[in-house]
């Protein structure tokens, strides 16, 4: 297996797992689990292969992807009363699944067009876009919405990523910087609750007050 | 019109309906009600025919599916109030369009891909997608939250259509075995509150409290 | 540049716009700014390009409409606080985007496939995507299932684009007939409060008590 083939299903497999945890916080039954773990494992990876006119997606072409969502729901079914937090290990691995998924995204993106930006968005897209949809589905507060950096992480990932490509970097190194940049920058963000300054200067009011 | 043919305008028409009840529900103006029923009848089928890669999708092939989500819409707005309960019909038909699209959504997977776990896949997202996405637009919550088995009847219809199909069965046999399992299994669940054992050892913490 | 090239980088611009000054209201960083700029902005038009098969979407092809949004998302972000009224502005300026690309995905629909009722349906589910992902994005009350017709006005530019185009009319005309109906149908409901009749038998009772 290639590198890429490995982060691809990396990202699959933890994102996979936060969308199974996310059900045993919903407290679903086992095929509950097996969706939400589908649902964010491939997600990301699907919207990215749409736009890109990449079709049929990639788990239609290896259902393989599917077959280890399924395992990773059933075996979070059965372990996840075992971790003291289950949120806790929801959104470090959501942040390992970010950092393989904004790689994995950009180099589709890239290879299939040549272009930075493009390659730049995909690979951000790719990285929120499964845990985006598990919170909506899940009805959980998007994790886009809490104050530590996101987006950030996965749009840095992705531009390291795609600077040191069409520098000339092999794709090996190129792929461990960005990988790396988006782990620190999430991790970090975590871990001593970094934050960019936000948007503050006065309350939005409720619609019903404005028109 | 060939019996998938027909399933696929049934499945169209009952889950437009239940998009529509789900307007009534929010009190919308009848384009509401259009489009509710246009989002939930054709949202499945869509994502369907988008990951298989079979674009334009089915809608923009054939318009005659717009055409009767926007029927089924009208029809809605002038006799909800018919219905006792209008969210018992809208679950009830839910059941039947599901038990149509998981059968269709397989059928239309094993053709394009000719994989089994492919088959099984595209039956439980289209037979449960368009419902999700009425959810999310209606802001109601998720049916797949809800304590009864509801992702499990697709995915077991959709399981006994395409193991039914594998084995050589005729179509329209896999396809009445597939259906009437989704629906049997969903229909008790309704009528006799059936569910699995769901994930329950400790309470799920509220993001605030953990990090 | 065409009129429909300038009326999609418009309805992108205005609706990126809408997407930044959710992102105001909810206090996001500029990242968030960027991110909802850009989801709201090329989220219609994605929808659109996929359904009709038009892919790599139309972002992929030019990358200048993102780079719109990200330019619009940093503006946004330092002169929000210039306005008076955020939500007033945006849902204004969401009226303008709705406009302008009701027409586009009529246009491209019609040039696509030639069926009006799939043109028709392409330009309202372009002009309504956005926001409603917006909405859902940002854990907002969907703007869809506020009072006023909004989905009404985006249907109604698209019908009288259609048929003018249909019954011979230059792009011109028809596209400025489109985008002008459509805008004083929403101008009009938000201004004057206009409102179609909607649907009031009984309340809808909550899913505990019926089930």
């Amino acid at each position: 297996m290639t590198l890429l083939g490995f982060l691809d299903y990396a990202g699959v497999a933890v994102f996979a797992a936060t969308g199974a945890l996310s059900a045993s916080r919903k407290e679903l039954d086992v095929i509950g689990f097996l969706f939400l773990a589908a649902v964010t494992g491939i997600g990301g990876g699907t919207l990215r292969d749409l736009v890109l006119g990449s079709v049929p997606v990639f788990w239609v072409r290896d259902p393989g992807y599917v077959l280890v969502c399924a395992f990773v729901g059933v075996l979070v079914f059965f372990t996840a009363h075992l971790f003291e937090s289950r949120y806790r290990l929801l959104i470090w691995l959501d942040a390992i699944g970010l950092s393989a998924y904004c790689v994995m995204g950009a180099a589709k993106g890239l290879a299939a067009t040549g272009s930075p930006t493009v390659a730049i968005v995909t690979g951000t897209l790719t990285a929120t876009f499964g845990g985006i949809l598990r919170d909506i589905i899940a009805g959980e507060p998007s994790v886009l919405l809490r104050p530590e950096v996101y987006v950030t992480a996965a749009l840095a990932g992705a531009c390291v990523f795609t600077a040191a490509t069409v520098f000339g970097l092999p794709l090996l190194v190129a792929s461990a910087f960005g990988a790396a940049t988006a782990f620190a920058i999430r991790g970090g963000a975590l871990r001593f609750g970094w934050s960019f300054p936000r948007y503050n200067s006065r309350p939005g009011r409720s619609p019903e007050d404005v028109l």
